[in-house]
This record gives structure tokens, C-alpha cells and sequence, in this order.
């Protein structure tokens, strides 16, 4: 038994090690994208190069398995929902996922996925598919592969979603996303044949960009980031990155002329940044410190930029304060202009300026065609036509270009298969959460209005953040709401909300 | 042969990655100072503390003996000034010091320096220096079973100046400082009974913040720092750190009611970033492409600070500037007032507050007095007594505590005896290579005036910066003055300066 205890200590100590070596990584790449000089580029790509190449050694370092040997048959691992069950259950499942990958068809992926990136850009600036094409299929064919090495009973897509949302099921993950889509398309046309609509010309007045900064970073505060753990830097991409525990670093990009841009860009990744600052600190290093999934982890930050942060509630306690920040863009809007401007729903080109309602369609595009292209049902050769086709017939708008079109994300040429339906999973998590907190908390509303996110904030943070990894994402809904994940409450909440703003 | 160069590629890349690792050390530094948030700092304690023994293990790896034991025999160690005999010198040099301690002594010192240094700001504040003499004791005392350790002739101060100045000797360099001190004491004493005073008080008039970084900033971009490879940011202790070819960060602090320090900081800084900046980048990572010596780095920084930044020719340049971004203070100020101000010389407490005259003297007592301690000729119990009998005698004014006398600088709490003449020499190597850039290059006034910095710059980049480590300071004053390091430059300098300034 002590021989046993000892064991998860080096195993345990061994990981935390880790955990330290990819977060010193992780601040290499942040300061690459905010503060490092340009010429610093090279230097610096060997350096995040060799901490991975660290980081991976002592992930798959060969006493692990020795190690998660002795311990998976001992007590210690009997219960999966104590600490020790629950990290050596995690510990054992990344473990084999990654040694059972080949090193040489890492390196393939990690060489196909470079050279993708690179094409891809060429590609996209020369709205020319075919140069990409090539350097799809290889990916296509290298994740196949993955798939193959990894193990699967139904699908080759499995293994690759269980990447970003552990525990998940291809079959499970269709189902409720064609349930999702039969009840959004007709409400998405209903809201585009609607002859009331907003005026959204007003978010591209001119909001100066200083005044952005101030008046973000205190809706942040005001919903509970803590800038004493954290800070809001700029960036081409926003992101959310968690350096340790105390230092959750977000980034936004700021438009003069855009509005929702920034403000519901920090609204999001200040989701993220409470979600981090709510993990459990004394498991910090190991599984059970981590986030559950992609999924829970955008439902975290969903929540923050549409159930509250587009809510009219928000924005009664928020608006006299945007006037008093944007005077000029502001003074004579009303509140209800302002409301509808910030929710314009109307059937767009690009995944990443869709609106709430719009957005999770452009989700389900890609993820039937990602299952297709990884299940061989569909060629590359064929995929801008299945693009378009799709577009056409759940937004009914066809991309003038495969720029606009096939070629606007990144995902694919950088391996990332498996990744997209996490977004519209986060967006149902959400809205599920969202609802057992008002059940829980009473008028969630009336809190906003007053300006009180502390009930729903230390709501999510005693039932979600500080949870860390003890239950998969599907564990966790049951849990908390009583049901499991359904498109329900998220059409429940779209289709009340703008109802009321298209006069459905 | 192959066999020895195959070793000599081994050494070198062991080496490389060294420094690879100590630079991602230095961004976890930099970035602790600079942006971090303060809850951030336990992990970053943590995550520092491991690179750092990362470094030293790399440093230290047996294999790094065998390879030299091999190659300091061989045909690529015999030219001590080629590339390869240059890299093997140092790197044999290196590791003979780091290998010969052992590790129970820096183990002990670290210790004794981190408690050293709790204690010190406790004494500070506490202005008593008993709280801290014990700790003083324990380090000097490890430092002198330090000097024992990397052996020693003449004096245990030896080993210890040779960390930061190497190949130098303590018995040179209090000669040419007791030399530097007789001429310098009749001139602070000159100076200090004239009757001719500057009114300094015009430079602590109201300097907006933000219009003294874009002044910083174009000063330092003009005399020819790259800030498409560096930065510049605001730390409590300005500092310049190199985190990689292309990639140099400067810091400085703003006071709205103290011009010089921010400006002149922020051009010594754009001294040692330009060092950095001219290193030769094809042996990035190797002894050959890094700098000489912290008396070297000094003058670059010095050179640009006082000979360059404090003329007459450069305020005949840039005050015109000066008056538009600073109008409220400078408006109505003639340049000779100006010029006056910034070259206000007065014997003063404080050293790092001190002017470029009386600077030497602080630096002078400090080496006396530590000289002392290390070899056991003057007692911890007696430096309080020791200490501001110096100053009385050196700049005519007693301490009034502890706090403003003894206790006032960092380094001795953290055990870095021989660092203090580095700053002295940095002034005398600045003065001589100096008046030989004038020598070489004509009139470097009548440049200045015109802004034009790039001959100077050029000259330092040739001269000095592009030979890296190829020769120590006394080999590199020798080639590039014609003469070995004296006092004599710097008087020269300085009592032609202030003569004019002063009226003596």
C-alpha cells in the first residue's frame, strides 16, 4: 500500500512537472502574439519547437506506463469520481492515446499540417481551392490513419472529436446537433422573412478605441475577473490562455468602427477567464485541476457573451454607462435601438461575425462535412461544391467564392478535425446551464438589471469551474440540470428571445 | 580530426541549447517584471527556480568535461583568437568555474542570498543594520569558501571580480581607481565650492508621462536602436535583457516631475540594447557571440548616457524636440539653462541618484570597502562606521541613517561581491574608447548636432559589439585605443566638461 502511495506521488509529481514545462510554453507563444518584436520570430519558434518536444517526452516518457501499471489494478483506482480514480483515469486514457500514435506519423501530421497552413494562406489569398486541395487530402489521409492507430468501433470520427470532448460519441453528438437544425432553420428564415429589423449601422459609429478598452475591461471586472489573476492584452486573434494558476491572460482586438467586435469578444473570453480562475487550485497540475472539455469550456464563455451579455437585462444596468463612455455614437440611441442592433440576425457568409441565433448553423456545415471527409463518403475534390450546397439550403445564401466560403478557417489545414461541433455544443451546454441557473437562482434578470452577477457567476463556479475533470461533459449536464444535453433549451431560448425582437 | 570536430559540433549545440534555455528563463523573468499579475508570481517562482536548474544541469553535464578534456589538446584550441579557440577557451573557462563548486556550497549560497536578501529590505525599512548583519557574515563567508573553492593567488576578491570582469585583476583595477580617485576627489570639491550652479529644479516641472515615452522612444530610435527587434517597457527597475537574436527588451520608469530619469535611463538602456543589437548574430549561443564583460556592456550604455546624451551638441539637436513635446516646462528655457540642469553636480547620498562625476566615488568606496570585507581586514560589525567615514572623506557628507548609507543597494543581500567596479570601469573603457571615436571620426559634436549618430554607431557596432567574446576588456581596449585602460580619458573628460559648466 505505501509502495502504491508512492507511486502516485511520482506519477502525480511527474505531471505536474509537465503541466509546468506546457505552460512555460504556453507564455512563449502568448508573448509571440502580443509583446515580442517581429524580428524575434525565429528564435522563437525554436524555443515553443523544443519546450513541445520537452512536453511531449514527458508525457509519453516510458516509466508512466510502468507506473499506471501498478496503479490501475490498485484501490487507488477503484472509485472514478475520488481524486486519485479520477486523475489516474485520465492520466491512463492521455497516456495511450499518446503512445499508441507511431512517432513517424506524428511527425507526417505535424509536417502535413505546416506545409496545409502554408498552402492554405497562399490558397485563400488566390481564391484558388485547388492549391489547397492537395494538401487536404494528405491531412485527410494522415488523420484517417490517426484514427485507425488510436482504435474505433463505429466511426473514425470518434477518436478524433474524443481529442477536444472526451467521452463524446459521433452518434450522439449527430443526433442532437439534426435535432438542433430541424428547429433553427425554420426559425432562421422566419427571422429573415420578419419585416421588422434592426438598425445595426449604429455599432459602426465611431467608438473610440481607448474608450473600448476601459469600458470592456470593466464590464469584466463587473462580472467578476479578477485582474489581480489575470490581464487583457491585443491581439490579431483573441484568445484565452491559462499561465498558472493566477494568471489567466485574455486578448481582444479593438475596431473603431465595431463595436460588438471587442466588447462581446472580451465578454467571451472573460467566460473562459472566470471558468480558469474557478478550477480547482489544489489539484492545479493535474487532471482533476483541468477543464472538462472544449465544449463546457464555450459554454462558459457563451453564456457570458449571449444569455447575459446580449440579454436586455445587461445592458438596462449597462447602457447609461456605454452613453457616458460613447458619447458621441450613443447619446441619442435608445435602449431598445441599441438591444436590436446588438442582436441583428440575418444569414451570413463567415462562421466568426455570425450572430448568435445563425451561428450554429454554419457549426452544423461543418461538421457533416468533416464526418464525411474523415468517414471517405466525401472527396476533397468535391468539398467546395458540398459547401455551397449546404449553405444554400441552411442559409439559403451561396458563397460568391471559396475565399468566402470553404477557405475561411483554419481547422482543417492545421489537423484540427473533431474541433468545430465543440462551438455548438458550448452554445447548448450553455443554454442548458443557463436554465437550471435561473431555476436555481430565481429572476436572473432582475439581477442583471441591478448589476449583480455574483449569484450566477458563484453558481457556475461552485457547480462547473470548481468540478475541475471528476465528470466527462455529459456526467456534468446530468448532474447539474437532471437531463441529459438536448437542443431544448437553447431553441427554448432563441426562439422566445427573438420572437419578442422579430415579432414571430 | 573528423572526430574532433564531430565533438566540437557536440559541444557547441549542447551549448546553444543552453543559452535556448536560459533565454526562455530570462522571457519568465521579464515577463514577471513587466506584465504578470501579482497573483501570478508563486508558479512563476516555481517555474523560474526549474529553468534555472535546467541551465545549470546543462551547464554542468559530465559529458561537457569529456569533450573538452578531448578537444583542449587538439589542433581547434591552439588559436586562441580563431573562432574555435575562442568558443573553447571560454566554454573550457565556464565550465571549470561552475564544475569546481560544490554542490553543497551553491546550495548554501543561494540560501543564504535569498534569506540575505529578506533581511536586507526588512533592515532598510527597519533603517537597522543588525537585522541584517548576520545575514551579511553567513554570505561573505560563503563567498570567501567560494574564492577558496575556484582558487586564487593574490587575493580571494580575485575569483569574484573575474565573474563579471574576466581575465581582469583586483590589483589592476585598484590601481587605476586609486588613480581615477586622487584626480577626481579635487574636482567634486572644485565644483562643489563654485559659485556657478545650474537650477536643477527645472526638471522636476510637470513632464506628461506618456510625452516623455514617444520623446524616450524617437531619442532612442535615432541614436539607432531596432525596435523591430526590441521593445521598450516600464518596470520599478529599469533594466535591458536580450531574450534572443532580434529580440531585445529595455525597461525604464516614468516620473511626470523627474525628466532625467526616465530620458537618461532610457538612453543608457538603448546603450546596452545596442550592444546587443550588434552582436555577431552567426554565433548566436556560443561564448563568441556574446558580450565581454559587465565593464564593456557599461560603456556602451555610459557612452551613450553622459558623453552622447548629456552634450551640449545633442541638446543642440533635439531641445528644439523637446520644447514642443514638453511646452509647459520647456517653453521659455534657454538650452545653456537646460544644459546646466541635466549636468547638475553635487556630492549626494545616493548612488544610483548620482550625477556622471560624483558616480565614481560611490562606485570606489563600495569596491574599497567590499575588497575589505573578502579578505577579512575589515569587519561586518564595523562596515556602518567604515562606510560613512568614506564618504565623509570621499564627497564631504555623512549618512544621516543606515537606509541612505549602507543599506541602500541590493547587491551584497544577494552576494554579488565584484560586481561593483564593473560600473566604474564601464565609465573609463566609455571615456577611452570615446576620445578614440572622436580620433577616428572627426568632430563627433559638430555630427551630433546635425543628428546624425550612425558614425558613432557604426564605429561602437565595428569595434566592439561585432568582436563578441573574441577579447577580454584589456585585450579589446588595447586594439581598438592603442592603450590599456587609465584614468586618464575620463578626467580629461570630465574636467573639460565641467570646467566650462563650473567656471573652474
Amino acid at each position: 500500500m505505501t509502495d502504491i502511495n508512492a507511486t502516485y506521488q511520482l506519477l502525480c509529481d511527474q505531471a505536474r512537472e509537465t503541466t509546468m514545462l506546457a505552460r512555460i510554453q504556453q507564455l512563449l507563444e502568448w508573448d509571440e502574439q502580443t509583446k515580442m518584436p517581429k524580428a524575434g520570430g525565429p528564435y522563437r519558434a525554436e524555443q515553443v519547437a523544443y519546450m513541445a518536444g520537452l512536453v511531449h517526452k514527458k508525457r509519453t516518457a516510458p516509466e508512466i506506463g510502468e507506473w499506471l501499471e501498478q496503479l490501475t489494478q490498485s484501490p487507488l483506482a477503484a472509485d472514478l469520481e475520488s481524486d486519485t480514480g479520477s486523475n489516474l483515469h485520465h492520466l491512463r486514457r492521455d497516456y495511450n492515446k499518446k503512445t499508441k500514435l507511431p512517432q513517424s506519423l506524428v511527425e507526417q501530421l505535424a509536417k502535413a499540417c505546416t506545409l496545409g497552413q502554408q498552402a492554405w494562406i497562399e490558397a485563400r489569398q488566390a481564391d484558388d481551392f485547388k492549391k489547397f486541395q492537395p494538401n487536404l487530402e494528405e491531412i485527410i489521409r494522415l488523420k484517417r490513419e490517426e484514427a485507425t492507430a488510436l482504435g474505433y468501433e463505429k466511426t473514425p470520427y470518434d477518436p478524433l472529436l474524443d481529442d477536444y470532448e472526451p467521452g463524446e460519441s459521433t452518434e450522439n453528438v449527430a443526433r442532437i446537433l439534426s435535432e438542433l437544425r430541424d428547429a433553427l432553420v425554420p426559425l432562421v428564415q422566419a427571422i429573415a422573412e420578419s419585416s421588422q429589423r434592426p438598425d445595426a449601422s449604429l455599432l459602426a459609429r465611431s467608438y473610440p478605441t481607448d474608450a473600448q478598452k476601459s469600458f470592456g475591461t470593466e464590464a469584466a471586472r463587473a462580472i467578476g475577473f479578477d485582474f489581480n489573476a489575470g490581464r487583457l492584452d491585443v491581439t490579431a486573434h483573441p484568445f484565452m490562455t491559462g499561465l498558472g494558476p493566477g494568471d489567466v491572460r485574455m486578448t481582444t482586438r479593438y475596431d473603431e468602427h465595431a463595436f460588438s467586435d471587442a466588447f462581446f469578444g472580451i465578454l467571451h473570453e472573460t467566460g473562459h477567464g472566470l471558468y480558469d480562475q474557478g478550477l480547482p487550485r489544489e489539484h492545479y497540475g493535474l487532471p482533476l485541476g483541468e477543464d472538462v472539455s472544449l465544449g463546457i469550456h464555450e459554454s462558459q464563455s457563451r453564456m457570458w457573451e449571449n444569455q447575459v451579455g446580449r440579454s436586455r437585462a445587461f445592458w438596462e444596468h449597462f447602457f447609461p454607462q456605454a452613453q457616458a463612455a460613447f458619447p458621441a455614437a450613443l447619446k441619442n440611441v435608445a435602449i431598445d435601438d441599441f438591444y436590436g442592433a446588438i442582436n441583428d440576425v440575418r444569414p451570413s457568409l463567415i462562421r466568426v461575425e455570425a450572430d448568435e441565433v445563425t451561428y450554429n448553423l454554419h457549426i452544423l456545415i461543418r461538421f457533416e462535412l468533416e464526418q464525411a471527409l474523415i468517414e471517405d463518403r466525401l472527396q476533397v475534390a468535391d468539398l467546395p461544391g458540398a459547401w455551397n450546397e449546404k449553405y444554400e439550403h441552411y442559409l439559403g445564401i451561396t458563397p460568391p467564392s471559396d475565399a468566402d466560403g470553404v477557405l475561411q478557417d483554419v481547422h482543417w489545414s492545421a489537423g484540427l478535425f473533431g474541433y468545430f461541433p465543440t462551438y455548438a455544443l458550448g452554445n447548448l451546454y450553455a443554454a442548458q446551464f443557463f436554465a437550471q441557473a435561473e431555476g436555481d437562482l430565481g429572476d436572473l434578470d432582475k439581477q442583471f438589471r441591478q448589476g449583480k452577477f455574483s449569484p450566477l457567476r458563484e453558481w457556475l463556479r461552485k457547480n462547473i469551474h470548481a468540478q475541475g475533470r471528476r465528470y466527462t461533459a455529459a456526467q456534468l449536464a446530468l448532474r447539474v440540470t437532471g437531463s441529459t444535453l438536448s437542443h431544448e433549451s437553447l431553441i427554448r431560448h432563441l426562439a422566445s428571445k427573438y420572437g419578442k425582437i422579430y415579432g414571430l
